[in-house]
């Protein structure tokens, strides 16, 4: 039997506890998301860095990179693109190279190299990622970025989502368990995160349209794995 | 506003938070439902300690104590009482003084003497302790027990039942908000816990009229508090 655990933020990730485990990294808002959105539509890899300055000094050493990410949820200074992944289009982004820099969720997957694989979860491709994780057939830890290094809202309820789709039985931690509840008693994610902190910080910013495209369920039928430093689909 | 927060075991609570704050402890499974049933069945009051030992050299000093608690969810040898809270009925306890230690619980609430006023909370007397712990004014920090300093469901979604008493609004974390969610998804908690993993032990081990105990909403109207190491109603 599989065991599915989730962790609440790269906080409370203890790195020793990923060995010999299927790690699945979750930044719905909106990292995870970009991730999904843009190796669909034609990005050949992701490499992730914790600071902006040093996605800016690959920049020089290869104008051809794009640079994407944020900071309080904005557009970088020097970068090409933001955190929303509606701007991460088929004609910017096919058969190209992305680093991306953002303030919990490439910082969260950055800590994950302990873990037998690393895939990128997101609402958009749930079911996708939990038929590969299932079929690697090891424990299941569903590592949530949370915002600021707390739990959010967002990242569980996606976690929860992934669960739901699972192909087969699995043996569920409480928070887990949780999860899955609280996704099964809101299948409209919107519900439930209408009342949470990092949901209502996008609307205030006007990113309302982010929220409808990375709360669609299955939007894409792929799991991208994080290895050797990047994020491609195999 | 009032704050809420939760915190998800005492493995998680700094201590200098609870600063300026109300705490509400919860061990719903089962040692705030035992000290709560027990003072709403005349018992004086509740000394905690870490250790059996503690408690029965109490005891040597001053036979009428009552010893209470548990190991493993069983009683302790020497101890005159378990930690079902189907034991303390009036005959055993009214107007005497219950020493008592458990794995979650009582450790826990040793660790709260930071906050301004320490509630006793449990499904038991939801709505009292949200209508005392409101009425003080302050932040409120919802502690979970949890089980060996791990979340444990049933403490959470007790969080979300005290949540939905409180008699104004209140501003929420999003733990708060998602323990209030899942309680108004399972306003019947057996339904939520019947997969959490302390529920089920508890059952295996034969406690079924403990958990319909202990998840009987509003059965008492008293907030307890712990003050200079006791837990009485005031």
């Amino acid at each position: 039997m599989i065991n599915c655990q989730v962790i609440l933020s790269h906080r409370y990730l203890e790195e020793e506890e990923l060995k010999g485990r299927t790690a699945v990294v979750i930044d719905t808002l909106r990292a995870t998301s970009v991730m999904v959105t843009a190796l669909a539509h034609g990005l050949r890899d992701i490499r992730c860095v914790l600071e902006p300055e040093e996605a800016l000094m690959l920049k020089e050493g290869d104008s051809s990179l794009l640079l994407g990410g944020e900071r309080n949820a904005l557009r970088i200074p020097g970068f090409d693109l933001s955190n929303s992944p509606l701007e991460y289009t088929g004609d910017r982004v096919e058969g190209r190279s992305l680093i991306m820099t953002t303030s919990n969720g490439t910082r969260t997957l950055l800590k994950t190299a302990g873990a037998s694989d690393v895939l990128i979860g997101s609402v958009l491709n749930a079911a996708a990622v939990a038929r590969e994780a299932f079929s690697l057939g090891r424990d299941i830890i569903f590592i949530n970025a949370g915002t600021g290094g707390e739990f959010s809202l967002d990242d569980f309820i996606t976690a929860g989502a992934i669960l739901n789709e699972l192909p087969g039985e699995a043996a569920l931690s409480d928070l887990a368990w949780a999860a899955l509840l609280l996704r099964n008693a809101h299948p409209d994610l919107h519900s439930a995160l209408k009342g949470s902190l990092h949901y209502r910080k996008l609307q205030d910013l006007g990113f309302q349209a982010d929220l409808d495209w990375c709360l669609s369920p299955n939007r894409f039928d792929i799991a991208p794995r994080y290895r050797d430093g990047q994020v491609s689909v195999l």
